[in-house]
């Protein structure tokens, strides 16, 4: 009987206790996605207590808690802190197998060094225990991040964003990169033509271009890119369905764009067209640059209306889409790689029945200039867990090369969510330990070590530009 | 080695194995969804012999029989009852590794306590023996339930049912209860303007209404809903490719009523309206009473034309399809939940591709109000075995909170099917003994004993309102 | 600790040892469908060293190679052999968990009697080590199929090819039958008028019938037909992303060919029409000689269409599509069974979304006409990997009758690949070996043993009309 969440834990032989204790576990961090505010880096906020660490904003636990039968009150609510944790105290338990059971205890361990199952009995210690930490000046946000060994952190931006706390974190001169990465999903968010009208609205001001046809709004866009690329940016991300790949012609595109800038909306096929071109403009300006772009793909957002209308976006409503992905995916690198203007490229998948698909895409455009030049990513959201991770390992290896993989991110808006990359790197050299003990790899330590390492760390000190 | 289907079948540890018989192994049985004919129980008939029990009906084994090269006279063809078992028991060991095997010897151990592995020589002596039981008064129909401590049965009725056969049963004071379930499938088979008209007069004809527009159509098929409630239903049920969610008005559907209650065809997008619309009204019914509402989703059916036209439907000739399954879905949810009308709902997937999807969306619409109120349902039809039910587990444990699971179900057409019930209990006990021991669950037998009698009868005892 | 690759390489139990080296390991092969090149086989050359054997046309090598940053010109280019050799070496310890790694290592014991694990350091020695094997006698090609105890080979073949190579190695008396599989893709290739049209010049030319019509088009494709069949080819071979099953009339189909004939392109309706007529055409034939035919199905080719234009096709630039298959699969097959012209038929799929999908599809279209009627075909191209076949094993094992399978195949250019077929039989034998011991089989070797034979031989022995 192994002890739940020891220091072994997920290492089931000795040989992944080794490679994960020896090579993996003390590792810095680099977090080349994630959702980390950077106004709370800037300010080196503390926390003022456990619910807002770890419950606002979580829309994981929301969805736990909500299936729980607990009601929108104790999660987005007006409850009070503790009458939240309590609820969600009384969650846990009824978390057994799901990934919330396995953070939660883990972060309470690491940051807290709380060896504890929370339940409703220990709640309130725990939470004035925690709390009472998180108050100290070494649980500044800060301190959270340099406990985790973290390296670099790229958050997330809007085109539109002044990056002004970026600015001042490099100016406090922060020896943790704190990066942004440009993410122009707004702008090409045509299905609603008043929003994208009130969203160029705002890169006019942010850019000081004023933005009366399609050529203006690509100078302004190129300008917040130009800009974001002086702030350290090296990543740019998009959220999508699925890829756009229509055939399109620069006149269809302007008077498309006449068209919605006049507050008409777009035809279906007019859309298509119009994401289609800026997702091209947008590719070659990373290709330019040598950034690296992301694709985060098959997310079906926003399913419930009634609660989306009450609370807003990103509060639990989003789940996993069946869309069709290969063709158009495929379409859109070789439009890109014909020209030889295709960046160093991620691609995430959200509904697991496309990792083989993934897996197999980017060897068709791995070209041999850059070893891991397209990336298959790690397990993302919904499949951010041991299954997921295995999962997409497993496919990575078995159609490509794991050794190049750049490995895990956190993708998240919490400080305490750090730990995943150290399960991450339990479930891999849990995997690798496993196939040398029974015969499927060599027992060569040193080599299996070394490409661990690259997994976990040095893949993606070295992939990205910075 | 392990023996072949001991008492600890399925138990790989031994934290599984006290599981199991501690907690899990005794509990009574709620089938809230099978196939049973309550003719038979009502009746409370004894099978003749062991063919009358088990092939009669099953398509599982007619599949396997002709994929092992067995002519159809002895499947559902005239051939005498023992000249089909023969086949049977010949075609039995070659089912190696598919459910047929395991359900076969299961039930033969907990039926008729017989312990042998059928073949073509031991097959003439267990016919034999088993068949000698069957005529006995312990083996009819209503002593196999009592034997499996079976509480409730939910048969699947159509709305034209006079329930006869449960209203009897039920004067007859049967201590188990069994109850309807609402299926209208036929309700909204538009698909051929001649059967759906010879169904509403079927309609008109139980129901004493005269249906001339859609109005008298909802009006009758509401008095449906009515008297199954009041005879005990409460839980519907839908077969389909996939949900359907156009946008309609009273207006459109009343006169496509029209068009095809005057015998004409659809077309293809007035199919889709008129089934939408019909599911809503219906699911509304479902709200109102406190219903659960059940969608199979994802069967392609009927593909072999020519055995389908000798043999009928349910003979064997469905499959898996690969529809689109998520939009719309979450449409139907959706439109349901604004008005917040949705009732309790069991989403069942029959191709594994979308159980990610699945469990995932019942998160978008566990509101709070109820806990588990969206369920993702058991591994269905194809994917009742443990590779499939570990799969469903695995997928609703990492995205939403396998503890609130209502459980396994027969879905079977057969009184001989209730160890299936015992073998998903041996698999859940077997995935949680092994997280036990490897420490991926805390060693918390008590609590984990109480999720597990929770997932095998409690949570279905207090989901239905019965 | 487990020893890499040794004799019980796979092998995880005493059971699983046990049968492998009793029944599984030393049964011949029969090669059912693979893409070995017969002027090789009728030349019986000697590859002058060991990148011409390995390097030269293996996709497979060169995608890893260029994920790990290896220039073109050491893939497919002008780099000499050693030169080539070296940067594959270097990759090699790269290729962790995936396929290569085991099927090189493999190959190098099984033909080479080398036990090493490839690195820069031994690749010079092992290089000339091999090679100069490579150049001996005992290493013609004939001599390799020999080694591994190769009985039939089925060769990919046009229906424009002459079969000459054939016709040689069958004069010359050669023990192993080398026979060819009629692959008309092209013939129904209408997505290019101008590459269809020389394609039916070339079958003008080589059947000597005139082709001005469709009719004729059907007795010159028929001819070819028959001269396969005269030379012993008794298995035809499709690759398609997806069926096509299109109502069409033959007048119709007629007017289509003309107007391709007359150099114009076609609509992609009429396309799909045309493409269905000819299959089922082809699959009638294959009927009527008691052929059987293969569908491989699923696969994205020609991603890449700057490298594809230097290197063209089969270069290493397709991947996973992930199209619908179900309903026009169905309805195809359907179209066939109605009229009792169905034939034997193999389906394999290269998502494994499609696994389920696949494995049920079958048992519609299995009546009992003949034992494993209709196949579900090995994991396939990206599939073929332990993880790969594992899942085709279990998909067609639960869904289906595993017993029946025909079994395993290459697939493959290269005549260095037959150990996949040990590699197979390893895997197969692993996972009764592990349900033996377990309990979740019965202890019955002699059974077991005889049903993996079946699987590992036997079942295609009897399975093709050779």
């Amino acid at each position: 009987m192994k002890k739940f969440l020891d220091e072994h834990f997920l290492l089931g032989t000795e040989t992944a206790k080794y490679l994960f204790h020896e090579f993996a576990g003390h590792l810095p961090v680099i977090d080349y996605h994630c959702h980390l505010p950077p106004d709370q880096i800037a300010a080196d906020i503390n926390f003022q207590n456990l619910t807002q660490a770890w419950l606002y904003g979580d829309h994981y636990k929301w969805r736990a808690m909500r299936a729980n039968g607990v009601d929108e009150s104790y999660c987005t609510g007006m409850k009070n802190d503790f009458e939240k944790f309590e609820k969600w105290a009384e969650t846990v338990p009824y978390t057994l197998r799901n990934p919330l059971f396995h953070w939660t205890h883990l972060e309470l361990q690491r940051y807290f060094d709380t060896h504890e199952i929370i339940n409703p009995q220990n709640a309130k210690r725990i939470y004035d225990e925690c709390s009472e930490k998180l108050r100290s000046p070494g649980y500044s946000v800060k301190n959270l991040l340099r406990k985790m060994k973290v390296q670099v952190v790229c958050t997330t931006d809007d085109p539109a964003d002044t990056l002004s706390y970026h600015q001042k974190i490099k100016q406090d001169q922060f020896e943790i990169k704190i990066l942004p990465t440009f993410r122009p999903d707004k702008a090409m968010s045509v299905d609603d033509a008043n929003g994208f009208n009130q969203y160029i609205n705002k890169i006019e001001a942010v850019s000081n271009i004023s933005i009366s046809n399609y050529n203006d709004y690509l100078l302004a866009l190129k300008q917040r890119h130009d800009f974001f690329s002086a702030n350290g940016c090296v990543v740019s991300d998009h959220g999508l369905e699925h890829l756009y790949a229509e055939e399109y012609t620069d006149g269809e595109i302007k008077s498309i764009f006449q068209k919605i800038r006049s507050g008409n909306e777009l035809s279906y096929e007019e859309k298509n067209k119009f994401k289609s071109a800026i997702l091209i403009e947008l590719a070659i300006w990373d290709w330019e640059k040598k950034w690296v772009q992301q694709f985060h793909l098959g997310a079906l957002r926003n399913n419930n209306s009634r609660l989306l209308k009450n609370l807003g976006p990103d509060t639990g409503w989003d789940s996993i889409g069946d869309f069709s992905q290969g063709k158009i995916l495929s379409r859109f690198l070789d439009t890109l790689d014909k020209t030889n203007q295709l960046a160093k490229t991620i691609l995430y998948n959200l509904n697991p029945s496309d990792n083989a698909l993934m897996a197999a895409m980017i060897g068709n455009f791995n070209d041999g200039s850059v070893a891991g030049k397209i990336q298959y990513g790690s397990a993302w959201w919904f499949l951010d867990q041991k299954d997921g991770m295995e999962k997409q390992i497993n496919a990575l290896s078995n159609m490509g090369l794991l050794s190049r993989f750049v490995g895990m991110l956190t993708d998240s808006r919490s400080f305490l969510s750090y730990p995943r990359h150290e399960y991450f790197r339990r479930v891999l050299c849990n995997i690798f330990g496993n196939e040398i003990e029974n015969g499927e790899l060599p027992n060569d330590i040193t080599w299996t070590g070394k490409v661990i390492q690259d997994i976990c760390y040095y893949n993606a000190k070295n992939y990205f530009n910075w």
